[in-house]
Order: C-alpha cells, then structure tokens, then sequence
C-alpha cells in the first residue's frame, strides 16, 4: 500500500508501505476513507517530537471501512464504517476505566507517533473496540474526520474543562483550527460573550461568522484593554489557550477574572512564567490536558442533529495520493487560508 | 392605589388598597410597569392555596420603577428599574447562603401570598437588595416580566434539575407555559433530541416552533410507545414534568431511561404511585423544586446576549386595569391560545 | 466440581457439576478461595427472581485465584488472586465506558443469576479483564470478600448517591449488611451525625459500635419525631433506604429535609406512594442504582490503608462445603445474629 | 480601649485607642473573648502589605461578644457569642451570591487590613449579620478560634480546592499551622496516603501524630524521588501548597500524577515558572484561592460532632495584653515550637 512516510526532520515522502496486518485478537485493519492533516503532524515533520523515529507513516485523524477485524472484536466487523478516534484506549487500565484515555497505560496518543497512523491506504488500529466508534454508511464523512481529534480537543480541552456555562464571558486566544473547535463547541453551552483573540485578520473574520460575538487582533490592538473594556475590567469567566505560546499562555493569565478558569489547549514547548503574586488570591483554575476523546460519541450525536456543522472547519480538499501537495497547503495555513484539509483516498 | 385583590374562592375584584409603605430598613416600594398572571394566580382564585386569605392582593411577578427604598438598601435607589423576583431572599439565613432561596427562614415564595404581591400600582418587596434585579432603562421589559418566575422554574426545576447535556434526547411533558420555559431554556445545553408531549395541537406546534425537535400529541397517540420508537427502546436521558397530574408523573417515570433524570417542576395536589419494584435497579434520579431564582442574573445576561428571546411567551396584551378581562383570557388558555398575558401599568 | 444448585423454590443442594471451561477469549475460570451468602440468595432461593431457573450455580461474591484466563486476558495469569465483582463489565459497550457497568449491554448483574455464579468450586468469569479486581497473595481475603458487592453497593447506591457530605445529618433505615456496609463507608465523608433506624435492639447496637451517633428502635419508638427531635425538626440531608419495603421508603419521604437527598438501596418488590403533594416544593432528590462496581478499586485502597475494615461485617464462619448450614444460619440471621458469613473453601 | 497598633515596619505598640461604635445599621462590635497571630499579621508586621497603614489595629480571628448589634441586624443581639471571620461579606454582591465572599464588592479579607481589627478590645464588625458565625454560650471558645481563619483556609483553599476523594494519595507541602489545618480537614474525605514535606522535624513529627501516614524532611531527603517511590512512581492526586515559596510551588508541579490537582493556599510573593512543556499533555488542575469561609458553619458542625478538634493546633497561650510577647513567641516558630497562640481578653 502507500503511505505518508516520516524520513527525520524536514523529509517525509508518500511511498510503498506494507499493508498492515493484524497481530493481536483485539486489532482492526482499517481501510481509510478520507484523513486530514494535523498542526502536531507540522511538528512531527519539523523534527520538533523526537519519539517519532525515521520510517513512521504519520496521521492521527480519519474515517475508514473495518478491513479486517481480529477474533476478539465485537463491536465490528468487515465493512463497517467508522471513526478512528486519535486516542488508543485499551478499555480495561486504571487510566481508561475513569475516562482518562489519554493516558491509557497501553495507548494514549500513539497513532502516527509510535505506532504507524492514517496517512496510508490502511492503518492497524490496537484495541479496535475501545479506538474506534461507529457511523453509518451513507454519513457525511468529511464532516466526520473532524472528530478523530480536533472538535474533541476544543471541547474536552478547552469547554469543558473551562466550564463553560450559558450566560458567560469567554475569550479564545487563536483563532486557528483547534481555536475554531472550541469557538464551534463553546457553544453548546450558550455563553453571552465570545471574544476571539488572533494576529490573522481572515482567521478573526471566520470566527466572527462562526459565532463570536466580539474579536480583537493582538497583533493592531492591545488585548487586555480591549478585553478590560468589554467585561467592565472584570475580565473573562474562560480563558482558552488555543495557541501553545509563552506570550498566549501570559496573556490568558491576565484576561481571567477572579474566579474565572484558564483552560489550556495548546501544545507548549517551553516554561511560562504563572504570576502567583498576582494570581493566588484570585481563585482561578487552570487546566491543562491531553484529549481522551470521551466525548467523540455525544459529538456525533449534535452532528447528527444539526447542532454542531463540522464542515465549516475544511478548507481544501485534496485526493491522498495529492498529500504532499496537502501538507504545502496546510503548512501555509495563513497565505491559504487553511483552516483543515481533507484527504480522500 | 388600585390593585387586584382576592375575596374568596371564584372572588376577586380591581379595587382600591393603601399604597405600601416601608416598614423595615431592608423593604422597597416598587411602582409597577409590567405584570403577569401565573397559572399559580388561577389555583389561589380557585381557593386551591388555604394560605392565602381574604382581602390579599394576588400576583408574584413583574417589572417596575423604585419608588422608595428603605435606608438599609444599597444596590438600588429611587427611579432605578427592577425585576422583581417571585421568592424573597433575605439573603443572611441558612438557606439564603447555600443559593437556596426558595426555603429563606423569612422569604421564599410570600408574594401575592402570605404578602400582598405585584398585581397593583405599587407593590413593597422586603429585603429589596436580595429580591430585586437591576435592569437599565430602556431594556425590554415585557421581556423581562419573563425573568420573575416561569423562566427560572422551567429553567431551574427542569433544565438544571434534569442535567441536560449536550447530545441528550429529553422529554418535556406539558407545552403550557412552564413547559415552553423549559424547552427555551433546555437549548442553552443543547440537547440533540426533545421531544414535547401534550394534548393540545396549536401549543404543540407553538413547540415546534420554539425548538421541539419532536411532538407528540398523548390524546391520540400512546406516548410511550412513540418515545421509545424515537430513542430505540432506550427511553430519555431526561423527562421533564411540566403538568403536575398523576398520569404525566406516571409517564415521565415510563420514560426515562436507565441512569436518566426525572425533573419535576408540576405542583401536585395529590401523591403519585412509584414503581420502586423496575426503578430501584434503574439508576435514575428524581428530583422536585420550587424555583429559587438563582439564576435570574444568568438568564438575563442571556436575553441581553439575544441567546434567549423570551417574548416568544407573550401572547396576550391588556392595560394594567382591565386585569379582570385578562383573567378571563388566562383562564381559558387553550380556546385563547394564550402562553403569557402582559399587563401593562 | 462441586456447587449450591438451586432447583426451584425452597429447593438448593451441594451437588456435583461439571467444571467450568473457557468459551470465550476474554473469559478466566476462577478457583474460589472465600464467597459468602447475599441477602439477594435468600430471595432466589424463595423464586422471588423467575429469571433464575433450575439448574443455576448461585452466588455474585468472592475472592478466588486465577485457575485459567483466556487468549485475550491480559491484566490477569493463572495463579494470580482475585476479587471477583457482582457486576460483570465488558469494558467496551456504552454504558461501560460511561462507568455504569451495571447496565453493561453484555453483563451486569449476570453472575449466580442468569449464568453460573462463586457457590462452587470454581467459576467461570466472562470478560474477566473488567470484572475481576487484582490482590497480592497473602491479603486478608475475608476482608476483601466484602467487596464483591456488600461495600460497592452500600457506598455507591447509598453514600455516594445520597451525597453524603462533612457536617452532615443522615439516617440510615435497616440495620442489616447493606445498612452497615453504607454507615461504615459514610464515614468516608465525615457526616457529624449518623442516625440508623432498625427494629432489632441487637443490630442497632452493633450499628452503634460501628459508628451511629444516634441509634432508634422503630417498633418502639416514632422513628420520625425522634428525627424531628435530633433535627430541630428540620429532617436529615441524606436518607438511606437498605430495606426495600413499602413503609421504610414513605418513612424516608418524611424524613428528608428540604434541601435533601433519599437514597434507595433496597431491592423493592411493590410501588411506593410518593407524596408530591408536599415533595414538589421540597428541592429533593431520590435515587435509585443497581451497583455499578465502579469504586471497588478505591475501596480496596481503604481497606490497605485501615481507613475501611470490613470484616466487622464478617459473623460466621462455615467451610465452604457447609453451606447449606451456613443459608440455615443467615436465613435467620436476627436469631442468629448474623452479618455476613464466609465460606472457606 | 486597648489594641494592637501597626506603626510601620517593624514598629508595633499595645496602645489605646478608641473604643468602635455602629456607623451603619448593619454593623456590630464585638468584645473580643479570645484571637490569636496569623503568619499574615508577621508579613504586615515587616512591611510587606502596603495597603496596611500606620496607626492600622492588627488581626483578623477571634470569638467575642456582641456589644452592640446596628439597627438592620437581625441575627444577633447584645450578648450573643460569636466566632468572627476574617472575611467580610455583604451578602448581596454578585461574589457574595454565589459564596466567593472573599471577592465581596464592599468586604473581602478587610479586617486588620483595611479596616481595623481583631487584636483588640473590641472591633467593629460591617455586615455583621454575614459575617460573623452564631456559638452557644459555653463552646470550646479556644478551639473555635481556628475557624475564623485557618480551618476554613486548609479547607477550602486546600482540600476543597484539591478535591481531596477518599483512597487518594495526598501531598501536603508545608507543615506550619495552615499546613497542619488542611492536614486535619483532609482527613474529613478519608484519603489513603498523607504524605507532609517539611524542613522542620518538630512540624513533622506533630504531623504524624495528626494523621499523616508518610512524613519527608526535605532538607535531609530528596522529597521528589522519595514522594515517587512511595507512590509507584506515579506521583500524588493532590499535592497541597502551604508555604507560598517558588521553591515549594514548583516541587509540587513535579509531585502531581497525570489527571492529580495542584492546590495553592500559601501566600505568594513572587512568580513561579509552570513547566507548561510537561504539564500541557497531565490532564492536571491547579487552583487558587483566598478563603471564602463558606465552609465555616460545616467546620463548626463537624468541632461539635467531635469529628475534628482543632485545639490540637494550640500550642502556646497568653493574655491579651501580653501580646507583644506573643508576637516574639509565634515569630520564633521553630525554635518555639509554635502552631497557633491563643490571646485571651
């Protein structure tokens, strides 16, 4: 088969792969239907996850058909469509048995990282049950890539773990996909207030028809005066961090009310300062995590309801074999005005 | 002053009462804009309420102007504009303190009964600073006569008793009033599927028009039977009781599926039987309430944000004397297909 | 092997049954170590349960040692000890996943009920990666006996669903196993006092060494207006129904304070009359639950640390090939003084 | 009157001043029966609270007696004994709505601060209906002391805040008196392993003897290697700030399981680096908090119940007007061996 291919930092080429095949009872083989590109999948490329070795088929993301199912798989069979969530969950760990399937002793985020992924014509899923979840034939799969990782990781990252709650005051800081997961998902919980904070004006225009109800480029205007003079300098019930920078991560600490929540979503490369002199008496929570993926199932559902249109999220669209061309595209996301691109096989 | 007050059961008459004055340091006198009758207002005229005696001025919700505020009252001033709340909050009792004002040792709901109540020209709220709300002048206060008491009770007792979540399916059983401020107040959460059951077409469509996503018309169709046909047998993660009969109590219990939520907000006269011998494995939980109105602030951030537009209620309109007509009109609500009365000073 | 079999009402004998053999990959068979009789047993053994047949091996409790797992078991290998749970879990179905394992689509309470249950020699476990709990060699497997079902039941179906609470008032109605095993565990919240209602002086005493503030002898006093009296009449926040009859459950309908939680655990047969007549404005909430299992890991954590001691429950000893006997001597467990007995095998 | 004077840093005097009198009709003053030192009233003393002014009376924890109650107080009257908080609350701010009393628009942590206080003949206590707390004549007024302050800090900021579960592993950083007070009230929710980190041998030993299981002398011990050895190297599920030290803060980053909570209480000067580039992908929570002392009419139940005793935290007693001598004594903690003083008038 073919497949995306990782060679170390900067290569990456779409070459010959073999076709997976099962090595547990609780394995699938997955043909895959559409994929997408991933912002960490940049980074991979980069060299920036040095757990990613040399000869790595990379994805995390996509909707597929069970090729292959092993014997002790139950809620599957050949030819069944499905999500392939971006989280391994054996099911059965400490970790998985609360829900924390992030941090599932056997799984976690291993997908296109330390276990082949989805930017391939098939990937073997671990722990086929738990890993992924069903649709029906005929659904509208483009809509559903964006629930193997992204809606989730707004959600689960930043709306719920922000308690988001009707009547709030909320601030988004990024404007890109994962900010946009949240913008979309914050909803479901009716704040009053949205305000999307970013540098790109076309992005900061997307979120606007996306339901933010006020937006601010940091990049033209001061942030926390803005931000001050729209809550009465109170500040925001919810701060998400939707970026992964020192800089967002600071600003979110300034922006959040006395006992407001900062959510973090991003993916941080460094230390930030966190201004307890300020801070301890304020309280505040703030919460960091990696997604479980949990709430994939009550997702679909608002998908299938019309509450929640994941399609406004894809950008471009792209044939699999074209995924080089995808990732220029992805990698240019401001100049293309790419939010997510879909890859269909 | 003039005002509506109660002779007796089937008596009441427009009539002219001692305009209030303050007594303690925490009273205000409010001079009514807008009022409302309740479906309580109809059992009181009954002689349903034994607590309610001869001579008491009727009526719990309304918007109005300050007129005179005791000395002890801060958060408000002559010529400033009001909610009135329908319970009273001394807010330094036990119950005050845990957000439970529905039980205040010196408040709760008194108003149009135990006290004389806001159906008048004038109207004297003790603990003024705790049971009224601010509002700017020149908001939209036939809209805001909402917020006193059906959009808390359906929102309180229903929606947060019932743990609506986002992708749930519910059941809200009764369309009148109550029912359709449950069902506004539901999709701050937004449930994927909501189903409203009643016997009258004109308030069920008015349902379907207020977000239903289903409607199920129970004097010609077995209710049961339908639900469990749209929930695949699984019944609803919540039924809200929104009548108070014991055939609608008896449903919700049919209804609700295993680990689901019963939310009553009906006031009943009479004791329901409950299947302890199926529920007691099923993991549900019931609960009951009288609406506290905590979340009055919340609600009206809301409104402000236009997330919830609660003249959709309002059917009817009468100047504030001709309340007696307006009775008229309320008592016969499926023939008027009236919702909400507004009676204007 | 040998096993209790039931063979219709009033009907059981320690007879000679095939051992059980692995069907499925995810199965264990385990040798038991310990088990002991449930009040739930009694019940089978009287037909008040149809769906157990002739034939049935009873018994859901146990400690046993792993004498076979399946090709798909992974958290367990032969040798290994165990808790075996009441509730099997696949760990994979909707309700699994959400933690409530006792609606598992494949298993909850199957054990001794609908396929072969620990009375025995040996026992077959389905999906044994979520239904057993992992122990060292050498624990106090007496104690851990009690966490099969008495400890999970009484905490999750009382304590945890009652909300217990630090400062708390509660009432705990029956005495037996199950009312023991929720005053034990509602230690864990420090509730300041702790009121248990029985109508045998010998169980309530025992109540009282356990940990009751208060103790009442409902067939001598007015269990009510002696709560009244405790409560400054104001009721108890959490009442514990472990009974499961008609006249325990009104009874915690009057004892609950506004505000306040009632907890069933007892296994009714009949309707209960639900006064909503006063409840509707009573902010109560009422649970019901078959045990979900879900907190046997952190029971068995207080039992390690001494927080728990479950073999306070333990009264009887019988050898495992005695427990004809020992059904004798729990069938009339007032006489007899009985708790819980341990077979040995 | 006497009391005790701040005169700048380092500069104090047991001086007289005015006695207070009612200014609003929601004041009281209280005769003070007993206050104590708070490590706070040491940090005013050296001049690191600016806000605090010269001729300021110090102190924010006592029990006293009413004296005289302003005209809108209505639960209490002269002669009543009461516990006074070191948090003012209005009541009827939006902060003080929803029990953030410590945001309280007109009170927050006022006293000894920007108001006069507690060390002192008599104090001047506004709203006094909200904030102070009713004891019968008769209490254990010494022990009631440490629920002005230092019970509901350890329990809110603390155990509250870490959402300390029973079975958890807990670390408490910090064994001074706030330390030791979230020791006592973590106690409330039956963990299975308290682990203290202290410098100070004395501090830890008292520890021990209150209920820590695991005791870490971190000026002899590598506490982040021995808290992983105890924990299987999974780190604890709440680790409790009680120093307000960068040093001490950032240990606890590296203490916390993946999913654990961070609970800050100390009171910090300087900011912290958060290890965002580890901590992005742990699922954790870390929190914040200036007492709210919504928690002290439970706390009180809970001293009455004899569930927590908090006279353990006592070690030295003076009279009232030795209290500069008390000042040296509990400044020279370690080498006094002091927890709490006691001043008696």
């Amino acid at each position: 088969m073919k497949a995306l291919v990782y060679h170390g930092p900067g290569k990456k080429a779409w070459e010959e792969k073999p076709k997976p095949i099962i090595k547990e009872a609780t394995d699938a083989v997955v043909k895959i239907i559409k994929t997408t590109i991933c912002g960490t999948d940049l980074h991979i490329m980069k060299g920036d996850l040095p757990a990613v070795t040399d000869g790595r088929i990379i994805g995390h993301e996509g909707v597929g058909i069970i090729e292959e199912a092993g014997s002790a798989v139950t809620n599957f069979k050949k030819g069944d469509h499905v999500i392939i969530s971006c989280i391994t969950s054996c099911g059965k760990c400490e970790y998985c048995k609360k829900g924390m399937y992030s941090h599932c002793e056997k799984g976690g985020w291993i997908l296109g990282n330390l276990i082949d992924g989805t930017q391939a014509e098939y990937v073997l899923i671990p722990y086929a049950d738990n890993s992924l979840y069903p649709i029906p034939a005929g659904a509208d799969e483009e809509a559903l890539v964006m629930l193997s990782d992204i809606l989730p990781t707004g959600f689960e990252c930043g709306v719920l773990n922000g308690k988001v709650s009707p009547g709030d005051t909320i601030a988004i800081i990024g404007s890109g996909p994962i900010g946009i997961a949240a913008l979309l998902t914050s909803q479901f919980y009716s704040p009053a207030v949205i305000i999307v904070i970013d540098q790109d004006d076309n992005r900061l225009n997307i979120a606007k028809t996306f339901g933010a109800t006020h937006i601010i480029n940091s990049a033209k205007e001061n942030a926390l005066e803005k931000v001050m003079s729209i809550t009465n300098n109170k500040g925001v019930d919810t701060a998400i961090e939707a970026v992964g920078l020192v800089e967002t991560f600071e600003l979110c600490e300034t922006l959040v009310a006395a006992g407001g929540h900062l959510a973090n979503i991003g993916v941080h490369g460094k230390s930030v300062t966190l201004h307890m002199e300020t801070l301890w008496s304020r309280n505040i929570t703030i919460t960091t995590r990696l997604v479980d993926t949990v709430t994939t199932p009550m997702l679909y559902k608002n998908v299938q309801s019309g509450k929640l249109d994941p399609k406004k999220l894809i950008t471009h669209h792209f044939k699999l074999d074209e995924i080089v061309k995808a990732y220029d595209a992805f990698g240019n996301a401001a100049k293309e005005k790419a939010l997510k691109v879909i890859l269909t096989a």
